[in-house]
């Protein structure tokens, strides 16, 4: 323990120098070479995000577990799906998800485009029975037809590919600036309060930045396949583990079978950490400060004192920026029938 | 059965004197003097609308039900409500729910603003267990306070029945105008094509007009008591009643518990019936074409023609309007915690 404890100040020594590299968020996300954003691309995914007919029996779109009216997850410790079946994890936010390096609680999906495709056909998500079945319902609907045709003008009709694309081109829109954070950083020194600059150095020193780099403070600060995962617990042992059943869902470890991957997860993002309670991939923690006391407990070996726990509090809560004006889309229609079937 | 099927000819004769006396959609729906219409009180109302929070874990908002994206309702047969539980009638469409003379199936609400209290509480809908318990979530989020205290001035704190006068409120913007029935009406004699013309002289030729008056086609053109329910079947006995379940919900009796009320319905609108199917009560008609077919024996003891019936859906296809441009309404978040409880 003591050699830990020494690997994470030399660790936390480093993301001090880093200091000036604290990161504003960009006003436009990163958009692969074979997915250009176009409006009418945005504007599908958009009307595919917010459609519950992509669930087995119209319940559930992707906005009913990342809510982009609220805080981008959907307030719940795990994630409710179709038949009012609970997930394992909770739901990530989808807020600036565009930044993340992979995505996913264990980062089993490389990209925006896998992820979206993802919870369609898991039977405890939107269940569908395949991804033909989702095209078969979109192929029904003649205004969907369309949409794919502006969206994607090559291709001859609508594919499952160019689904999870417009979906994703969507997402990269669902960017939140101006938090007191990025306007402090860009100048405006007034815009954080004297405590929440407290708080930005404590995480720094202490290490909390070590891990939490980047422009999303998700490990996106590293370079790929360095960093973006980490143990949690780091330090297993703490009286967390058990209150907090910190160790059974096993992380990325689950999806490779490595042993090295055991209990080690994508770092989450602390933007909007403060309106995205509960926490943790099991959301067994409510509150945010509870939070904070956990990862200074269970990651540096460290029993913050109250003061510093409110520190760090209220500059996470200076973390929380700005939600964009949206349109409601108006799902395309089918007319003298229904498309969900009875279940 | 001829005197009944004499008595529906003389009320299909006074419906098409009535031809004159189709009623194209308002641009506003009629408001109570106690509940007048704000900005705020509107914005407020939408927000809680789509706030999912309001149901006991979380997963089911009024919009779960009767989706403003799609056609105001939800596409299933009957709704389904917190934790997968099915309700026993389908969703009606919220939209120009506004113009209606009475609201639920049933007609158990006078006005909008009983109605939108109805499923909070209802335990297969959102199944919080109190009034109080909403208005305890309400006061937990700054947010809301703040703008109940906008929309209701005059009022200390929230208020669950301005929670339900805000959500009427924003129901009465709620409006479809511009159906190619509507712009036919003012003088656009191309807005309907020549089938849909045939269906429009056919559905009051043989009477279903004589229920189905008004703007929303629903009953509403009648003066206030007369009318607004009636019998369905009408001419109990067909092939349908079992076929569809037609008779084991007693409708209105429900609520009156009179035996006069039995299988009485308040008349559904027409209103963008083409795009709200499934049909009656129960949802178990899938199509509009056989919806047509069902009406006609069970309330007119007709069978029509094929042609007869595609007219008639010609027709029906014309009353579909254009659905308003509304942003999408951030919700007041919480800080440091999440709202919903684990069920």
């Amino acid at each position: 323990m003591h050699l830990r404890k020494f690997l994470l100040f030399v660790l936390s020594l480093g993301s001090f120098s880093a200091y000036a590299e604290f990161k504003t968020l960009p006003a436009e996300a990163p958009v692969p070479t074979d997915n250009p954003q176009s409006p009418s691309k945005i504007e599908l995914g958009k009307m595919l995000y917010f459609d519950p007919r992509l669930s087995v029996d119209g319940t559930v779109s992707c906005n009913s577990c990342h809510n982009v009216m609220l805080d981008g997850g959907d307030g719940r410790p795990v994630g409710v799906g179709v038949r009012g079946q609970r997930g394992g994890r909770g739901s990530p936010t989808v807020w600036n998800s565009a930044f993340h390096t992979v995505q996913f609680w264990d980062g089993r999906a490389a990209s925006l485009e896998e992820q979206a495709l993802g919870p369609l056909t898991n039977p405890i998500e939107m269940g569908m029975p395949s991804h033909d079945a989702v095209m078969e319902r979109i192929n029904k609907i003649p205004g969907y037809v369309q949409a794919f045709k502006k969206a994607f003008p090559k291709d001859v009709s609508p594919t499952i590919q160019n689904l999870g694309k417009a979906i994703a081109a969507y997402e990269r829109t669902l960017i939140t600036p101006n938090s007191p954070f990025d306007k402090y950083m860009k100048g405006n020194k007034k815009a954080m309060t004297v405590q929440q600059i407290r708080g930005m150095k404590l995480v720094q020193e202490i290490g909390c930045t070590s891990c939490h780099t980047g422009v999303n403070f998700a490990g996106d600060g590293f370079k790929m396949g360095e960093g973006h995962y980490q143990p949690f617990p780091q330090i297993p042992g703490s009286k967390y583990d058990r209150q907090y059943d910190l160790t059974s869902d096993k992380g990325r470890y689950e999806v490779t079978k490595k042993d090295e991957d055991k209990n080690h997860w994508r770092v989450p993002t602390w933007r909007n950490v403060a309106i995205t309670a509960p926490y943790f991939h099991n959301g067994k923690v409510k509150t945010l400060d509870e939070a904070v006391r956990v990862m200074a407990k269970t990651q540096l070996d460290m029993d913050l004192k109250d003061d510093q726990v409110e520190d760090i509090v209220s500059f996470l809560n200076a973390l929380t920026g700005e939600f964009p004006k949206q349109t409601i889309p108006q799902l395309p229609k089918t007319s003298n029938f229904s498309l969900t079937p009875e279940p």
